[in-house]
């Protein structure tokens, strides 16, 4: 064995399997060889991480983020929508989002990631190759695209060069250990109905995934119904672009013919539950989904509207405010947040053949999470304990691909002190592009 | 000076100040002496806390909460009410809520409290005299009384045993540096309307708080509106036992009637955010408090249903939840929230002239914020960054009463692990009770 995993709780996160009390995971290379009772696990290993009596669960799936906003987290909170995003994260992504400054965000994303647990992103910005380079460089596994909007980004002129710089990354990083290729529009609303086809032929053509933001905000639902006569959800599958490959992001404003159409064409849905309610996008019905069949994973949307990385806080949310605004306190129970956090966020992902669960063949993305401070004493049941009662914090050792990238708190891969200078050389520059807007008037 | 807090950005948390940046807390005794930019405040002193370039800001006031309840933490989760209560909680605290058990759980609870930041705690449980010595002994400030209520508890076999008991402590502490007695009558619908009178009048004769549970659930709301007419706030109103002395926890549900009536008659109210979605209580209506000038500040409730005493992820969600709820990214905005996890909390129990704000003659119970964790960085707004990026984890330094009582994480009043063995020694207990009672059927 390379690596052995024990001293902990076992929470599998396979559909119906229990706690495995004192039990352990076997690791050699990139793959699980063993998930059991400790003594059923073989033994000796290269390398051995003890748990330390807590749990020892599959790494949280952040199905929906964009890992360098962590540069502009906090940068403008309490805002309207509209000026927060022409006064302040427009202007700051203008003057610093070149390619080293997104190589310096998604390094920095990577390592909060990491350290709350989260073992695969789905990321959806701009220079692709620069964030997949910088994945690779922390070791973290990670779904990306180069997105397509229908006027210039930072990395990309117009939408005909995405459409062909998502073309040479799905050749690039197909059949890559870590990095999945992937092709995204931006939106219904900011991609026209050609460019958004063209993409999801490309996303066919390569077998990966096809991002998209669907159904945000009202104002979005209400421009559809008024101007296409039809809703975001039923103008995509008119398009014929969504299906089982597809990860809509959101859909927050969704009816429930919608909610059948996602459940039918097995779309899978990103939902932001914490950006959501601080953009006061609103609330996106996940128990209608969930009864409908819809594959759900969960996303922290990127740091400006959230403000952490930090996902196992979106699902604990989660199991919170739909218990208080459905008035039905069985809703959302613990065992099904914890699957999704895990498990079906790497089925909406499309990877839950390879991660999600600790499985015999499965890649081993492993957290352990201790029980030890107060407010984590005592713990009467596991999944219980990680969704109502556990922090990002607890996160004690994470291994991504069989490759231990977090132990007691230290991320091994890259040198967290050097970044953070880095990020805190950065700051006053971004502040100073949103002063000069503020100046201007 | 006896203390000084030094390199940090000072949050006072004094209505319409500015964040102090390099700025320092002098103590001489209990009190603070000096708050300002670090070149203003007197040196030398003979303890210096280096805030790490982080945030230096008044201890957050948990206004509601029952602390012993930690024991039973993640027992029994996403079930009926009713189910809950009397299959599990009950049962669980008629085997094993003895004084000796109190104690402990006030210990451990008290010990959570103060590394998540919370320097004062409302408590409601039973024996009161156990909790004040438990909560002397870590040196945490308390507000505790003994709870009325129309049946028999723990300790006392009557209402009237339960008045003559708060009469006691009510003697004892007063003047104390540490803890405010206070009387507390359970709820409307659980202590009749004499012996609520009664209480409210020893709460009057010793001026100190007087503490209730008001209109938590829609079945409260809907017996009082069936039953007497009227709603749980008018009818407690209409007894004559609402003042500015009153902390009333919970009120979600309230009329705009009630709301005004809560705002004449200066009570405070407790809002438990977490716990009132977790059991599908609903959401309380604090944005219209706020408006109507309502005093509102936060409170965990117990540990069985939050499941932990982390105050600052109350105020972080009801940031979030208003905004989701009401469609305005500007309601609840973060200063707002900040001061109702400080100030706010302060002046509900009636402690707004003693703690609150980092202020010259007010008590010292000051925090420390780190913000160096890569999800604290970087900070652009120290109190947007309180209330959207911070975790509890991120408490270094805590002090209360000019005492420092946790220094870079290590809680020093009390034996952390020795406390811990002995809540892992009584869980066990805990789970056999309510298995009983499940094999009893």
């Amino acid at each position: 064995m390379d690596l052995l995993i024990v001293n902990g709780t076992v929470l599998t996160m396979e559909p119906g399997a229990k706690p495995i009390v004192d039990g352990a995971v076997a690791v050699r290379g990139q793959d699980i060889v063993a998930v059991g009772p400790r003594e059923s696990v073989p033994v000796p290993a290269a390398k051995v991480l003890d748990a330390g009596g807590g749990l020892i669960l599959p790494g949280f799936v952040n199905t929906h983020t964009h890992l360098a906003m962590v540069l502009l987290r906090g940068l403008a909170d309490d805002l309207p929508l509209k000026e927060w995003l022409e006064q302040h994260i427009w202007p700051a992504e203008k003057a610093v989002m070149d390619a080293e400054t997104v190589k310096l965000g998604t390094l920095w994303a990577a390592v909060e990631s990491l350290k709350a647990g989260v073992t695969c992103v789905c990321d959806m910005y701009f220079y692709a190759p620069t964030v997949a380079e910088a994945l690779e460089q922390v070791g973290i596994r990670g779904v990306v695209p180069e997105s397509i909007i229908d006027f210039p980004t930072p990395s990309c002129p117009s939408p005909e060069v995405a459409l062909e710089k998502q073309r040479e990354l799905c050749e690039r990083y197909r059949q890559h250990p870590l990095i999945t290729p992937a092709v995204a529009a931006h939106a219904p609303y900011s991609v026209n109905a050609k460019n958004i086809a063209k993409a999801a032929e490309l996303a066919e053509e390569f077998d990966v995934p096809f991002l998209i933001h669907v159904a945000e905000t009202r104002w979005e639902m209400e421009t559809f119904q008024k101007e296409k006569g039809t809703t975001p959800v039923q103008y995509l599958a008119d398009l014929g672009v969504l299906s089982s490959r597809t990860v809509a992001a959101h859909c927050v404003h969704v009816t429930a013919e919608d909610i059948a159409t996602l459940a039918e064409l097995g779309v899978g849905v990103a939902a932001n539950p914490v950006s959501n309610l601080k953009l006061a996008s609103g609330v996106a019905p996940l128990p209608q989904m969930l009864a409908q069949g819809v594959k759900v994973g969960f996303g922290t949307d990127g740091a400006a509207s959230n403000n952490t990385l930090d996902l196992l806080r979106d699902a604990q949310i989660a199991a919170l405010l739909y218990k208080g605004v459905t008035g039905d306190p069985t809703c959302m129970p613990a065992p099904t947040v914890a699957a999704l956090l895990t498990r079906g966020g790497a089925e909406v992902l499309g990877l839950g053949k390879v991660v999600g669960t600790l499985a015999v063949g499965k890649r081993a993305d492993v957290v352990c999470l201790a029980t030890h401070e107060p407010h984590a004493v005592p713990v009467y049941d596991p999944e219980s304990h990680l969704i109502y009662a556990a922090r990002a914090s607890d996160v004690q050792h994470v291994v991504v691909n069989g490759k231990t990238l977090v132990e007691n708190h230290k991320v091994l891969t890259v040198d967290e002190d050097a970044l953070r200078r880095e990020v805190f050389r950065l700051a006053p520059k971004v502040r100073g592009a949103v002063e000069a807007v503020k100046a201007k008037g």
